[in-house]
């Protein structure tokens, strides 16, 4: 374990070539330290925080390295809440390994990942969703995800997990206070009151964490899958969606090397249809690999894509097609999709309208060919993910990150625990040393307890100089 | 033609993810631009230069985007001698490019490549040199050519050449002189003393001219050939340097996919052999290609490395080889190391010692094996590229930029015209006008007298932000 009163450093920006890139020194001493080999009008050992100085840094034999800016920041008014300074200098490669290497002769040490922000979490600056926020946003590819994450760095879902937490605490003080009283067999609270607070907070537990199948959608993207009978235009959809809407996110160097799946975005929502092998085979779904599999692709999905050519006859495989999606369990409101596509060429058969009926569907009629329907298509499938959500959801968190899932989870477990205790008429003190877990279970998520095992695997996945 | 008026703005810091990016924001107005989007304890508008402001970038529905960092440089004490802004974000791909487009409906555009450096030179606080360092600084690659962007950073080619140039100048105003006192048949300075002057000057030219194959070998890397029978040992060689110096540039994003070269770095200064089917080929540079196409390979090479195996016997190649290597006219000095290879196995045959001596080089002595010989090896590559131009060029300046060469050259032509003037006893009129025509040249270099196709060329291959 790398000691925290260490002085550290390490390149902030991206690597690679760019008109300029950023070093962040953080620490006791960091400014005095930096001081030494930094070459300007003014000694950065007196400068005031929040002022940038023009200079150069220099190394042992007093050759300049760089032209560079320094930025000091006095603790405890900076990220870390210690002494910083940052450096500005030229973006290229070799020139910024260089200044580092001057700065880590210097008492310096190189920064783990995610130690600058470690230190702000440390230092009480910020609790621990705000510094898993940190990490969401800059591993943010989409307006909505962005969105979320600039929430939770505001202290949003902080507050509505204190508030939680509160209750639960009150509730522990009346059960103690009670505790206190009970050789007087004096009933401060109603064993009933007790019951329905505690069903109360679970409630609102258990829609925080309903709320992460959809902060999923968010972050990995909804994934879609297309159904239909040979020729009716799967292909076609598909590649109308991805071509127009295809991700930025995956031209971005670095995060293309693990994708194996087409992503594209709508209004900044993300969607993503398996690799691209899954989806040529997709074309295939029903024709050549059987009910059984597409069962399986569909039951993964979020969205679901029904396509139906109107041109076509009705024949058996339709019906497996209707049999198989009225079967489809989700919890997804809304996420199945009907396409009636090729509305360019012809008039529907006869029997087409009682067979699209059936799907129980308002139909999205579509050519790809002449465009119309598209924006009406992209709409429904951006409301799966996002308008669906609103009304359950509104003006509160959204949970995006599997760790925070994970300790509402054991919070809703104590707390059915705590509730079986009042049914029971259990002893105050089981009651109480159920809901103090569920309170324990509460402030893991904020980080107010915490093991160093857990700290250390949040912080190993940030990147260097964060 | 971008108006050099507007305001800009463009993302500074590479493309990637990281922990934070920089955007640069610069021209008039700039800081009250940006003051519109940017909350925060104090207004931006009334901070003081070279201040740092904690706050948040918000979208035009009160939204936040980020939580930033502003810092505020007012004019003329920034990069570009205009008002700027620098603002610090999260790191991440989607948000920077979110506040760039809060950015830019803000009366703002974007910035074109190179913008701000121009915008730097126009203002006249750095000239042309130290603008083109800029570009250097940030591909240089190897210690020492960032050593020569730094030599040109900070000015002391450019004082070099004006030098130079106010040589000429005091020499124009002597012949001017001379001229207004023409009627009077005034000989203010002797004819031979001008000569004496013009061609000291054209010494000091000329030496810096030369000065840029070596600039080259540093921007490029010396381009190594090796020679030798088969099974001299030539591929282990090759290996050898290769594993083990192999340069870090190569393993930069965005660089590696132009390389057609195999790279490696020796104590700071940059070699290169040519691609990696050439290495492959080189192997059977006498056995099949011929002793035309090894004359080829040597002839475009700046540093030869002749493998001989001292176990084999003495054929007719061997004498090949010998003729071929007394051939080589080279501008580099020592640039022919003889190499006798496989020291670890035997003793060498009885007329191999001969045979090495004829070469007139003092053999290295080497195991691949074993490692003998490895050091003295890589120390006589660096000497060649590195320690051999000290004697020549030490204190002075390297021409790393074949812009700058191509003007020495021109002005090297002008005034050997003025030379031949004086020769020829030609009016001082003509003198002072050849003598004109070469310190427009070396303005050019500095960018007094340049045209603006010339300056948009020269800024239009940097990088965007810079």
């Amino acid at each position: 374990m790398n000691n925290k009163d260490d002085t550290i450093a390490a390149i902030a920006t991206p690597i690679g070539i760019g008109g300029i890139s950023v070093i962040r020194i953080s620490g006791k001493g960091a400014i005095e330290k930096i001081g030494k080999i930094f070459k300007g009008n003014n000694a950065l050992s007196h400068a005031k925080s929040h002022t940038a100085h023009y200079g150069k840094i220099v190394c042992g034999d007093g050759r300049t390295i760089d032209e560079i800016v320094a930025t000091i920041f006095r603790s405890p008014r900076s990220y870390t809440s210690e002494d910083m300074v940052e450096i500005s200098c030229h973006g290229g490669y070799y020139v910024t390994q260089a200044i580092l290497q001057a700065i880590i002769h210097n008492e310096i040490r190189l920064a783990e990942p995610g130690e600058f922000t470690k230190r702000a979490f440390l230092s009480g600056r910020i609790d621990l969703v705000q510094a898993e926020a940190v990490a969401d946003m800059i591993n943010a590819s989409t307006e909505i995800y962005h969105r979320f994450a600039v929430h939770q760095l505001e202290g949003r879902l902080s507050n509505e997990i204190n508030e939680i937490r509160d209750k639960l605490v009150n509730l522990c003080s009346l059960l103690e206070l009670e505790l206190d009283f009970s050789e007087e067999n004096l009933e401060v609270v109603k064993k009933a009151q007790i019951k329905t607070e505690i069903e109360s907070i679970t409630r609102t537990i258990q829609q925080l964490s309903r709320s992460y199948s959809y902060g999923k959608l968010y972050r990995e993207g909804a994934k879609v899958a297309i159904v239909g009978k040979p020729n009716v235009g799967k292909s076609s959809i598909l590649n109308t969606l991805l071509n127009e809407n295809r991700a930025i996110v995956t031209e971005i160097p670095g995060t293309t090397r693990d994708i194996i799946e087409e992503k594209f975005i709508i209004d900044g929502a993300l969607f993503s249809i398996a690799d691209t092998a899954g989806i040529r085979t997709s074309k295939d779904i029903i024709e050549s690999m059987g009910i059984e599999l597409a069962k399986k692709k569909i039951n993964i999905a979020d969205i679901i894509l029904i396509v139906v050519d109107p041109t076509q006859d009705i024949e058996s495989e339709d019906d497996d097609i209707l049999e198989l999606i009225g079967n489809i369990k989700s919890n997804i409101v809304g996420n199945k999709l009907l396409i009636v596509n090729k509305i360019d060429i012809a008039t529907p058969k006869s029997d087409m309208n009682n067979y699209i009926k059936k799907f129980l569907l308002t139909p999205i009629y579509l050519s790809t060919k002449t465009g119309y329907g598209l924006n009406k298509l992209k709409r429904a499938m951006f409301s799966v993910v996002v308008e669906s959500q609103r009304t359950d959801y509104h003006g509160n968190s959204i949970i995006i990150n599997g760790r925070h899932k994970e300790c509402l989870r054991k919070a809703e477990i104590h707390l059915a625990q705590a509730l079986e205790g009042t049914v029971r008429q259990a002893s105050n003190e089981f009651i109480v040393f159920d809901i103090n877990t569920a309170i324990n279970d509460l402030s893991e998520i904020i980080g107010t307890i915490i093991t160093e095992e857990i700290l250390n695997n949040i912080f190993s996945k940030f990147c260097i100089g964060k």
